[in-house]
């Protein structure tokens, strides 16, 4: 897998609540560090991207990750900063959250298979929301209840072509207000096809004291199986 | 509160996984209970639907509701047999699901006092979804990312007028076929305005082992404080 290169985005815009939860200790190491593990399997180097306020002590340890670069101010912009370091020959780039420790090989190796089909330039996990989702107006008025059928809530790891990815990645640079939540959404919005794989449903995203509790007792159950 | 009533919903179609689990013990009590409980301090009277399948042991155990009732095939239908046994002069009626044990009292006084808004006939609580939601086509193709900003994830309970909520279902009686993964879905079908207030963190849907001991963490915690 000389041509996967994967790029590990921690914190970013810190707009979101429990950033920091990335760095907090799981089963005796850091959560970016399961993330950049998870990601090893199938990647010939692994790039991870963390907040400035982080750098100092992310110079002593890198995690696991072959780079460590300091991140921009939103999270696309974070993930650009670690396109820089992914070498040229790189034919595919997966992108995952350091806020997802838990997310198994097979999870990568679905998203990595699926973006072998004629004419997918990026693969997402994802599963159907597990709440009813309505759209409201700036009055917090409901104005539709979407159909949960044709709805995806979308997780990390996601695949993509580097060419592809590295061109929508350069088109957003140009529009800094476009707020993007995932990097497939840039993608889309250079009109490339990107299927969707079901996601698993114990790839959780750390984000409070809570969820990490969760992960505990999650690897805990698969280190006794 | 003489006027208000509430109906909790378990169960249902049986389509979703882990239906049962709105039945498994929590803290010594069966999740349904603590549901049925939280609606308790805003509510005249409480009407549990179960599923047809757990009709023998809730005639023995009503779980603190005043009437229990053997709900449909589908939500919309079982809510619609609670409504039933709501008296005419209830003015207000609340929906919860059996599944949310840890709804706080606060967010029963929320939605009720939003309900007080003129030309509000609906309340629902919400948060915004954690994930990056996109819409699918049938064959698993991302056919847009939605802007997560105008997104809410709802949560139960819900407020209704109880005349709007009641000619809400008697429509959807007529089209079956339509489904509906909340009461305020149909209320809107109606044109009815539905306001959203701040949904809970906490207020956990238990459908899964994990959800459970989640819910146990919390309560401790809640019970400890």
């Amino acid at each position: 897998v000389a041509r996967v290169w994967s790029i590990v985005v921690a914190g970013g815009s810190g707009r979101r609540f429990g950033e920091m939860k990335q760095f907090s200790t799981l089963s005796g190491r850091p959560v970016v560090e399961w993330a950049v593990e998870a990601c090893r399997p199938v990647s010939a180097g692994v790039v991870l991207v963390v907040p400035v306020k982080l750098w100092e002590s992310t110079k002593q340890n890198a995690h696991g990750a072959d780079a460590v670069l300091v991140g921009g101010a939103t999270r696309a912009e974070s993930v650009r900063c670690g396109l820089e370091a992914v070498p040229a020959e790189a034919e595919v780039i997966v992108v995952h959250d350091a806020a997802r420790p838990l997310a198994p090989p097979a999870l990568f190796a679905d998203v990595l298979e699926a973006l072998d089909e004629e004419g997918v330039v990026g693969v997402v996990p994802g599963l159907a929301p597990s709440d009813t989702i309505k759209v409201v107006d700036g009055n917090m008025n409901v104005t539709s209840t979407l159909d949960r059928a044709s709805l995806v809530a979308v997780q990390t790891p996601q695949a993509f072509r580097a060419d592809v990815l590295r061109a929508a990645h350069a088109r957003a640079a140009n529009s800094p207000d476009a707020v993007a939540t995932d990097d497939a959404m840039l993608v889309e919005a250079s009109g490339g096809r990107v299927r969707v794989v079901p996601g698993y449903p114990g790839n959780l995203k750390i984000t409070t004291p809570d969820d990490l509790a969760t992960a505990e007792r999650l690897l805990a159950a698969v280190q006794d199986a």
